[in-house]
């Protein structure tokens, strides 16, 4: 997606490690019409996809995700990522954090996450794809269907894409980076 | 706001102590139509304040932050609960979390809360008022003004909306609760 490029390469920033900074538009301070954009570029890719319901993870994947469900007109759910006191009857799951190398809980609401949901899953980042793997074991404790998965941003270069396409899923990805090499902003084509 | 108003009495759950669950359309599941009307209406309620910046605190601020946003065509940017590693410059705070009974850090990055800034303030609760006085400090640190508070629902029966009102703060609520008293929802009228 032609925009959101030419905004990464305006205004992300690229350090050291592979690490890529979208605070000024996506992960802070949150651009609601690129959000807008974003999303409507979403529905064009999903447009042949059943959908009843949207989820994301909290908390920079709520922004697109509510975008793309005010645009088609459903529920969205986040993935909660403290299990809260006053929730039961719930689905758990455990999700690797890169950078706190350790595990930890997400839940959803068995209310919001049930047998008939065909679910799409809209996110900021795709990377290692712990956060999606963690996705994927909750719709299939609910026994929903996951119809695909969008992000906004993929890391190419780590193994997140490849293992979910891999498990035959729907993954799009609005800009995708072949590199970070030298803090270098390389597109794949 | 009469549909909210509707839909708390609909869909929300109400227990001992004062709590009103609302997991099926603002803080778990969350309705983008109703977040979009809502949006509006602070539109209206904010029409004669002049604003350059929407804030809010992850994660149940965020939805009806970005669709303000998204109307006012404004940038949006959400405080952080937890310090990120990678976050710089930045201005801090301490939350008290009545849940938790602890203080909690929050933060925001200097590059997105500025002398210049003319802050509206989202979120979905107002009842201690706690997160409020949190942003108060953030803004207050920064140099910014804060020019009004919006929330969707706010409990009269706790202290926070009056505080912030003797404080001479702008705050609007789309939905007052009177008293939550026998788990029956009252609204003020």
């Amino acid at each position: 997606m032609r925009a959101l490029k030419e905004r990464i390469l305006q205004d992300g920033k690229c350090f050291e490690g592979g690490i890529l900074k979208v605070d000024n538009f996506i992960n802070h301070q949150m651009d609601p019409i690129l959000m807008k954009s974003m999303a409507v570029e979403f529905v064009r890719r999903f447009a042949n996809t059943k959908i009843n319901k949207v989820m994301t993870i909290e908390a920079s994947g709520i922004a697109p995700a509510i975008m793309v469900g005010y645009l088609l007109e459903l529920p969205v759910v986040f993935v909660k990522k403290k299990v809260p006191v006053t929730m039961e009857n719930m689905l758990k799951t455990q999700v690797y954090s890169f950078t706190k190398d350790r595990m930890y809980d997400v839940c959803v609401s068995k209310d919001f996450l049930c047998k008939d949901d065909k679910v799409l899953f809209i996110d900021d980042f795709l990377a290692n794809g712990n956060a999606a793997k963690g996705i994927i074991d909750l719709v299939n404790q609910a026994g929903a269907e996951l119809v695909g998965m969008g992000f906004l941003i993929e890391k190419a270069f780590q193994e997140g894409g490849e293992w979910l396409r891999n498990e035959g899923i729907h993954v799009e990805s609005l800009a995708i980076i072949e590199s970070l090499d030298n803090c270098q902003i390389k597109f794949k084509e």
